[in-house]
């Protein structure tokens, strides 16, 4: 690790925490503009490993504990309308990363009633790319997930949804050199941060990225006169991959969910046919990989979503 | 002019026509592979000049033409299941464009109900560069946002709505070099296409990208072993500006049509606080530059869609 911090959190129980509250204890109270490193665990909370099978999803279906988030921690007399600032400065994976989907109609994920068995592939992370089936290689773009201040509202709240003060946004932008600004609701700010993907396409369609454990380093700055009513950041990207031609399907539809669908049902479809991949594998690797656009959301009746592959990723 | 065309189809009262319908008669036939040129008029038919003001735009709205549409070109041989390849070879534009929107709840746009006043801007197009007020300069990519087939559906159907045969896709990614695959459904796919734009922002938000009178030439293709359901195409951008930083707002609502609201909303009043312009300018300059991804579909009940600027458009 480059960057000097002033602070380090490890991810013993006593530093994590699976909901959104207030009440939540902060594990460090830091000063602003101090520099913070989070050690965080996967999503599933150590439930996976090299060995695991498409069977091992269906616990994880079942389980209930939620996104394990590190910290909070407190900043300095940060204050209900402040913001907060988070300056990404480093992620780190430690070489494994898991992809899956829960089966089922009841299931999560854009596409549900498409797949009825669960899906997973364990990444081997190696040199910035992602080994998938085939040959098809996946660059790395590591980012935090599920990162957020505690809501201001009372009780113990999911950490599934993001909301005004962030959470779960899964934005893929949120990478090194990215800053995210957080709407403070409560004295402290009591920041948390977990969920870390080594990649994903935008939408995260399947319901994961490439779920990885990482040690993330960031800059927690208060800024008192910034007003804004959701989250708000800076980024250089990657908005595609170095430029490279793309491949791409719409979804043209008078709901923007079901425009949303069918791109990604026709991006499958597109994947099974032309690049050898299972309906599994395709959706899989669309959740990892693929990007989602709106083209256009005023040409009434019909909107027109897309969505896009670069077409390096596969083997010449 | 530097590609070579088969055939030009300039741009007289009978190549135009302002409705999809397969009974509209061919006002060319070529072969499988030729190289066309179309002259395009601009969206509003000519309407607007470089003297033109926000008044103006009243008239406009009650303006029944619809886009003026180039063609249709029949392509010898097409048979419904075949796909059209449409090969986007050169689009050069004229040195104007206009950017406007309508005012009032009834109007069109993302946002209706919150602008009830009309908004113009005129843009000189000039090396690659678009010119906005306060020194803002928006680089250009020029695109057709209006090209398809006819549909097979007896009658004259608005040029509005995008369809399975494609039509006003505004996909900002069909630039030069782009190849759009459109369904065939009649015989001769009967292909037209106009609309074009020296820029556009994803979403389309306030109506109008920058509309302007083009010249297109395209190589069209006819492909017998391509199953498709909806459009698909290949490019390889625009995603970014040049890899530079972008300011993103974020919109997060259970609904994708409200976040993409919220997200939009966010970044008027981030350029209006930030950047010294007016809502009605900001609002335009949205639906000419301002990017729109669906960041996460799945996390329910909330999705997050965020809308991006490049910050390299704004003055040192």
């Amino acid at each position: 690790m480059t960057t000097t911090s002033d602070h380090h959190i490890i991810a013993i129980d006593e530093h994590i925490h699976t909901t959104w509250s207030y009440e939540h204890e902060p594990v460090q109270t830091v000063e602003s503009n101090d520099i913070v490193t989070f050690d965080c665990r996967d999503a599933t909370n150590n439930q996976l490993d090299i060995a695991s099978t498409s069977g091992d999803v269906y616990s994880l279906a079942d389980d209930s504990t939620g996104h394990p988030l590190t910290g909070p921690v407190a900043v300095a007399d940060a204050q209900p309308e402040d913001v907060l600032a988070v300056d990404l400065l480093e992620l780190q994976h430690e070489g494994i990363g898991f992809s899956y989907f829960y089966p089922g109609d009841e299931g999560w994920g854009l596409l549900p009633e498409d797949f009825h068995d669960p899906g997973l592939h364990v990444w081997e992370l190696d040199d910035g790319i992602g080994r998938f089936v085939n040959g098809i290689e996946v660059p790395l773009a590591p980012f935090p997930g599920n990162l957020g201040v505690a809501p201001a509202v009372e009780g113990k709240h999911s950490t599934t949804p993001p909301r005004r003060v962030g959470g779960n946004l899964d934005v893929k932008h949120l990478t090194t050199g990215s800053t995210l600004y957080l709407p403070v609701e409560v004295e402290g700010a009591l920041f948390s941060i977990g969920d870390c993907h080594a990649a994903q396409g935008d939408g995260e369609v399947c319901v994961t990225g490439i779920e990885a454990p990482m040690i993330v380093t960031a800059r927690l700055r208060i800024i008192s006169d910034m007003d804004i009513k959701q989250p708000q950041f800076e980024t250089a990207g990657p908005f595609s991959v170095n430029g490279d031609r793309m491949h791409a399907t719409t979804g043209i539809s008078d709901d923007l969910m079901d425009a949303t669908k069918k791109a990604i049902r026709h991006m499958i479809t597109h994947l099974h046919d032309h690049h050898d991949l299972t309906r599994t594998e395709a959706y899989l690797l669309c959740s990892a990989i693929v990007d989602l656009k709106i083209n256009e959301v005023v040409d009434k009746p019909n909107w027109v979503v897309s969505a896009y592959v670069p077409q390096s990723i596969f083997p010449d």
